[in-house]
């Protein structure tokens, strides 16, 4: 089965594949690794495939004279492109192991573009694909941002039509007070109304409100969990959300 | 008063800020053009500002010998340290011109970033801002695509708490059906059952539905507009609702 990391810029993707698969692999499971970001500089991990050996944004920038955003959006094209030859690989043999995928570091270049998509389509059509969906905590400094960043999460599962697991990663980064207030938001819907109304303008706070209980009302995994990809906090949490998904589209082997 | 442009990459935010300034001019306004885009490659306007003459995102890349995605980051964060210098530029004064500014190709980098963020309400407390959202209209030919894209809108509105105005672009692009069907999703959204339902399975066909009625009920703007930033369609209409917006937010000059 395939299990896609996905999330904004900073979220802590790469973190979370490092340290995640080499949890799952300690505890028995088979596990591998792949990279899809052409623009990663560093991966903290040995990726049993890895993009950049077929381009990288940065060649992609010189080979076709591209700049940054251009090579982006042709990387995306690429991707699709080679998708056969990619796919092929005997990292992507998805009935003896967990498919790790570490997604491109612009969820927008990825997630939001027709190429991306059709990439993971074709990743459902050979075996059950979840997305693992990152919302760093510490946005919850403004509420406006982690609610917005959070509700991102929905946007996959419809554009893509998947399973979205939403994670709040960077735990241990936030303070007991701002902890609770992101409990709040993930787990009681309906009480958060006296802290929004004190952070946002009239409209914005009744939209807030309501873009929370929209989030609670259709994420499908059973419940959303709070990790710290770098300490490893909380993974015992995720494995049993993720078994739980995949349960119910398909089977954990 | 301030006008952002703002959407996804490809969604046509250089085009419309070419051609609608133009427009705007021809029309007898006063109108200055400001590029925040350090990625962009060709800008088809003259503009009065240009952030490419402090940084681009291929100059970051060398000179912090950062790959594409470090570089996009670090771009956001050197436009929040030379803000006060950016916004000194002549170009930037609120109360005699339209200021029409075009952001960074990737949305992410920019409005879902506090750096970005923290440049808007800069903007905020010159002046009356507006961010015009642009969504591509042939996203209608993935219905999740076309209703996620579009909602993003929201997203802009509450996590800058600022006026956000929806436009489907690209309407010279797409045929009679489609026009038809992006009519329903966004005048009639009480109608659109039947429609998702055929195209989504269950739950998500319920979320479509939900986020539709989210977006009717909170998007600020009195009504989304349709226009060809290549062509010009719909021009006037964008005028008249920009004009609404700022009268409600402020004067328009």
């Amino acid at each position: 089965m395939y299990l896609l990391v996905a999330g904004l810029a900073g979220s802590g993707k790469t973190t979370l594949v490092a340290n995640y698969s080499r949890w799952l692999r300690e505890n028995g499971h088979n596990v591998r690794v792949v990279n899809l970001d052409p623009g990663a500089e560093i991966v903290p991990y040995k990726p049993d495939f890895d993009i950049r050996n077929l381009f990288t944004v940065s060649q992609i920038m010189k080979k076709y004279g591209l700049g940054p955003n251009g090579a982006l959006l042709k990387a995306g094209e690429l991707l699709l492109e080679k998708s056969d030859e990619v796919l092929a690989n005997p990292a992507f043999k998805p009935y003896d192991a967990i498919v790790f995928i570490d997604t491109p570091g612009q969820l927008e270049v990825f997630m939001f573009r027709v190429e991306g998509r059709k990439f993971v389509r074709k990743l459902m059509r050979r075996a059950p694909t979840v997305v693992v969906f990152l919302v760093d905590a510490q946005l919850c400094n403004n509420i406006g941002d982690f609610i917005s960043s959070w509700a991102l999460g929905l946007f996959l599962q419809i554009k893509l039509d998947i399973p979205v697991i939403p994670i709040i990663n960077k735990i241990d980064l936030v303070g007991e007070e701002e902890r609770k207030l992101i409990e709040a938001i993930v787990y009681e819907p309906e009480t958060l109304k006296e802290v929004i109304v004190k952070k946002l303008r009239g409209l914005n706070a009744a939209l807030a409100e309501d873009l929370v209980k929209l989030v609670a009302d259709y994420q499908q995994s059973m419940r959303p969990i709070m990790v710290s990809a770098l300490k490893g906090d909380g993974f015992e949490d995720l494995f049993s959300v993720v078994h739980e998904t995949f349960c119910s589209c398909g089977d954990l082997s």
